[in-house]
């Protein structure tokens, strides 16, 4: 008892300590636990049920944009970490390196992949010869290590689960395209799956990847203002296949490099959805990845008759993922436990309940209740699970814009960054040492250059010189 | 064109070179690459697929048995993997040891996890407490290293993808019931999806897994004779509960040990599917687990009508895993690829079939083909694929039976094992000296101690003392 005890505590309220209130949260929903390897975490079932979920739907989605799903080692020599200059410099600082395999000292050391981008490489060269081969558009789902000395539960860890797509094309036209079709297939995905709206645009030269010609993100706007970059789409020109000489014989007899892309999501994810959805009862999930999506909970259950009509229920709602709660604990406490693990909908249903050939559902994210005939109850659910999608959108939305500024001078921007939370649009005259002047004064980044330009004014907010493009600037995890 | 050449090339026969075979057959059916880095491949499309097939109906099967999905880190810190003496002294010598954190030399070097009983304490000794929380019956999807010397894709490789098991139970009857439910569950999946026939067993003390009280396995007959030990459950007995310190308070207030298993399968099972239903043209895939089903070949594709039929044709069979061949190349060029791809049922569809509204099904197992009229093809698709998944189990298995002999003195033992391939049965005194002796005098190991007993003589085959046990020996992979 004293163990079940810690989750029905109540939790640190998002108002007083929001890095806290994660925290709690993470830890009180069971989604992870700490190991004796630092910045390491376990996946527990509640954490890596909704990481399948996301899986499983991304997956879907990436085989109708005609990806094929591929395995590659998790280990990159050093030599062919080194081939790219920019990308070795962006990541050897951070690599775990192995030097012994059994007994004996390796002839040259390998680290764990961080990035897969040179083991791409060094396979398209040798599969990628003719026009007829292109293009490659493949993915790999995989853990990827990243030496971090801050760490957070899915939001920064030494070793995480992602999946990484990497594209080779004949010109880079087609590159760029798909570069862009990825980054909008993320969007829709965050959006209508993860119930997470998202700026979409592109990364200034400072903030894209080691390596890429271009970096598209999508940016989303947590609870506590602060942003979350979700994913992320590159497009490398030519330039990995220079650095790895990946030609191709061409219709017209002539070999020319190929143009590559690659772009990723995360457990970081996971993230993101508790900090949009989640509130001081614990998580709010979003039912397209809610583990599961109805709980039934007897009331009463000792009572003849209780427990049967709930297994009734229960088998009734088979066609969504649904769970009975038999357990001998008392229905106050099934309830918190349900609200902190974020399960969409539950169904009370007691002596009274049955008596009068109804029963109470409650939804996770307004609390409000429907008493509901029993026979109507399967229709009611699905009713509710997609109202419930679509209203979780919709507030995380509302919030986003609510807390979305317009900034046309430095004073102005200024104001705004210390006494407000959030994005803050501006126009931005394009140089790096501005960016960074900015960041430094104000702790807020370039999220993106969006997509969607406005031209809230002619000049940079922090330099007066002529703007080139509007910038989303937020403080970011 | 010089590239596509190298698919249609003869592959070495079985009966030439069977390991030759093998390897062709890997390389020329697309399922893997070579990689830079030695001992690791890359699983291409075409193997990558035949995986997520296998992944996806394993873990619908590990779903219906109560199993939970987990992820645990990939890294063990060397005093961790030191916890058990037995455990230790099986793996150290095989792992992949990290040293290095980018710049920084660590305070104490950690392995790429070999197997994850380990981690998978460690954890158990904080996230169990009392008997409410038993049992755990966990399961991850990853990739493990070990640092082997020779190498062979898919059969032995330093990185491979696999799942783990790991199970925490109140009590050694639960834990020993567990473990063979899993064994069971293996054996049924390779034989009900891979078509596979597997012998269910026990190894010997010789033989079982490092630190394991007792170890199952299923041993599946290659096509040249040769064992593969397709799949392996432990029962840990408390020997890691004692060594980890994993204790829980049980109802009756008393701390308790737990009681714990594992059990796993790999990328191994695809070279286990190769060798037992392979050929001479190249792969031959189960219907469960053939990512394309059903090929259709356009025949003189650029008659008018004909392309549009075979579109309609693969349309129709869209409940199927069906692709269209509409490349230019040559029908006879389409259907060499198809075989070697180990497509089970291929559908040839020309001018004159069209003509007599009929199309030709040709089965890949035994070429037999069928003029079907173009109404009952998606009927009679149905039906092959069926009929195809059964009779290549059937055919596996009478090739098994002609291929288990029974020794009832050395001399019949030795006589065998020089002129004859397959399973040795025969009986055993339970010694490990004499259990050697035979390994290092013919090269054949006890595979297991079978689940159906016979009792082919009263005295061990090799020293004539009393006879425990019937054991399957055999060479194996």
């Amino acid at each position: 008892m004293a163990k079940d005890k810690k989750l029905v505590e109540a939790i640190t309220s998002m108002e007083e300590d929001f890095a806290q209130w994660y925290t709690d949260v993470v830890r009180k929903a069971d989604l992870i636990d700490y190991t004796s390897v630092k910045g390491c975490m376990v996946l527990k079932p509640a954490g890596y049920a909704i990481w399948e979920l996301i899986q499983r739907q991304l997956d879907d989605r990436f085989k109708e944009a005609e990806v094929e799903n591929v395995y590659l080692p998790m280990f990159i020599p050093e030599s062919l970490l080194q081939k790219e200059k920019d990308h070795v410099e962006g990541f050897a600082p951070e690599v775990a390196w192995v030097t012994h395999g059994g007994l004996n000292e390796l002839e040259e050391r390998i680290c764990v992949r961080p990035t897969s981008e040179t083991l791409f490489c060094d396979f398209y060269k040798n599969d990628i010869q003719s026009y007829r081969d292109l293009p490659k558009i493949y993915n790999q789902w995989c853990s990827v290590v990243r030496w971090e000395k801050e760490t957070r539960p899915f939001l920064r860890s030494r070793e995480f689960l992602w999946q990484e797509g990497h594209t080779a094309h004949a010109d880079a036209k087609e590159a760029e395209e798909r570069t862009e079709q990825m980054l909008n297939l993320y969007a829709d995905f965050c959006e209508e799956v993860l119930a997470m709206p998202v700026i979409r645009g592109k990364k200034t030269e400072k903030e894209k990847f080691a390596g890429a010609l271009s970096t598209y993100t999508i940016e989303a706007l947590m609870h506590d203002g602060k942003a979350l970059q979700s994913g992320t789409s590159h497009n490398f020109g030519d330039g990995f296949a220079k650095a790895f000489d990946i030609q191709y014989t061409d219709k017209d007899n002539k070999l020319k490099y190929v143009h590559q892309t690659s772009w990723g999501m995360s457990t970081r994810l996971i993230g993101g959805i508790i900090m949009v959805h989640g509130d001081d009862s614990g998580l709010v999930l979003p039912p397209m990845v809610a583990p599961t999506q109805v709980v039934v909970v007897p009331v009463m259950q000792k009572k003849e008759g209780v427990l049967e009509k709930a297994r009734e229920i229960t088998a009734s709602l088979s066609c969504f993922r649904v769970k009975l709660d038999d357990s001998d604990k008392s229905p106050g406490w099934k309830f918190a436990e349900a609200e902190m693990r974020g399960i969409p909908v539950r169904v009370e249903i007691g002596p009274k309940d049955i008596e009068a050939g109804q029963a109470v559902l409650v939804r996770r994210d307004t609390r409000e209740k429907y008493i509901t005939p029993i026979d109507d109850i399967q229709k009611k659910v699905a009713e509710l699970l997609s109202e419930i999608q679509k209203d979780m959108y919709n507030r995380a939305l509302a919030h986003r814009e609510e807390n979305t500024h317009e900034a046309r001078s430095w004073d102005e921007f200024n104001n705004i960054i210390t006494t407000k939370q959030g994005f803050i649009k501006a126009m931005w005259c394009g140089d790096t040492a501005c960016e960074e002047a900015i960041k430094e004064k104000t702790g807020a980044s370039t999220r993106c250059m969006p997509f969607e330009q406005e031209q809230l004014s002619d000049v940079c907010v922090h330099c007066g010189k002529p703007a080139k493009t509007m910038v989303y600037f937020g403080r970011a995890y």
